[in-house]
């Protein structure tokens, strides 16, 4: 199944999609929709019909918190970034968690509003982000599946000159409009194996990035694993697992991006989540 | 003027302290007060009266997203933190933001649970955390304290082992129960300079850390105008502005943090939060 949010009268309303076709959901939002017990989901689904093509998306769900995020969750990306800081590769033996702003969350299909005073170099990153589904604390990795709602595409939008000037990430991932989210949520008996998905990423029509989330270091059950080691996980919460090699930061010559650009992160199973970049 | 949040058959309410009385506000949470327009919160305040003693606290407020934190914003303390990791002090020119889930936020007076098997250095940290009032992006330094809806205690407890295993300072800094908050808001009228407040931390009686806010690198002004640049932050936002020296990590030898110890974060002005440690 998948779900949406969508525009109506300016407030994003839930729904479930079918091909074209939404049927709106009774909650306030799909974080609160997310947030019941699995058994009582099914008794807010309406019988309406409102055509896919006739609204607007919003973000599929706006967490209570920040953005989970990992940091060189695939080997070639390690290996870029190392060779463009001009360090040696090292891998991690457990993930680097950062967190990415709520406020930066932005809906598929919206352009993206970047200064150009505060950065002059903006980058992509695509990434399969996770929406945890179960309130969960200490899950073991054979369990940490089941607490999964579902996977949508998340760009980690990222203020490189930033992210090195502040020493810690989270400011350089964090401006307003800088984590684009959608198009929607697709469960998990929908999008099967999400260790085997291809994910990519085009700036205007050129692929940037291409590879498969099986070249993922810590694999999903391992993330909810470590990230939930004394941390109680909620309902509603988003993990960004990660962005393979190709980003902009780490190509010869590096490649930022500029106003007019389009963005696509596509990754196989869920779709398209396409923006426009504006920087004034 | 003073603002808390206290227990009433389960649920954290807000109200209005004065001496060793709460009035009571009529919002849902102190953050919904927060959230109104200055003009028309006193419409919220009842006439009802309570005693202080006769309710348990919660914290004063959980704020829509994490915590921002800053990173080595004592000078001193950078000088013992770069002695103890072995490396040579090195200023930051902008502050290391980062992040604590709102998760780990815990009362005044409550006992904190930590888990023995995720960490052997668990540590302690006196802060003084500002709560932003008013919606707000790209401020300038000198408008930069009109956002401010008041101040109060945090303790920004670490789990060392985990803050240097997962490179980024995320996870080691949000494990549930690791940011106590309180007791209570002090309005900045109230507060009076904040740069210039005694700060210190005891440890079972024993004073740990002593200094003052006049110590910050980054004063409150420079934290709020860097933070917001590109980020809007919103009402009930937390910004913690770090440290001083005397952390346990850096002491000689190390002091962590004990099954039944005794933490006390004090700051002229606001007053103590005081809490247990369980660790099992």
């Amino acid at each position: 199944m998948r779900y949406v949010s969508y525009l109506q009268a300016g407030e994003a309303r839930p729904g479930l999609l079918t091909e074209t076709t939404i049927t709106p959901i009774r909650t306030m939002s799909l974080l609160e929709f997310i947030a019941l017990p699995p058994s009582a989901r099914t008794a807010h689904i309406t019988s309406e019909r409102i055509a896919l093509e006739s609204v607007s998306l919003a973000a599929p769900v706006i967490p209570r918190r920040n953005i989970f995020c990992v940091g060189r969750n695939y080997l070639e990306h390690a290996k870029e970034r190392a060779r463009a800081l001009g360090r040696e590769v090292k891998l991690p033996d457990l993930p680097a968690f950062f967190t990415k702003a709520p406020g930066a969350i932005a809906a598929p299909g919206a352009q993206l509003h970047l200064q150009a005073r505060l950065s002059s170099e903006y980058d992509f990153e695509a990434e399969l982000a996770v929406v945890i589904g179960t309130r969960c604390k200490d899950v073991a990795e054979d369990k940490a599946m089941d607490t999964i709602f579902g996977y949508t595409c998340l760009n980690d939008v990222t203020a490189r000159d930033l992210q090195r000037a502040h020493l810690q990430w989270f400011k350089g991932k964090s401006l307003d409009d800088c984590a684009p989210l959608g198009p929607w949520i697709v469960t998990p008996e929908e999008f099967g194996d999400p260790q085997a998905r291809a994910i990519a990423f085009r700036l205007n029509g050129i692929e940037k990035q291409s590879s498969t989330t099986a070249q993922m270091l810590f694999p999903i059950r391992r993330l909810i694993a470590e990230l939930s080691k004394g941390m109680t996980l909620l309902p509603g919460d988003i993990i960004a697992t990660g962005t393979p090699e190709g980003v902009g930061f780490a190509r010869t010559p590096p490649e930022f991006l500029r106003d007019g650009d389009t963005m696509e992160v596509e990754i196989d199973g869920i779709g398209i989540l396409r923006n426009t970049v504006r920087i004034s």
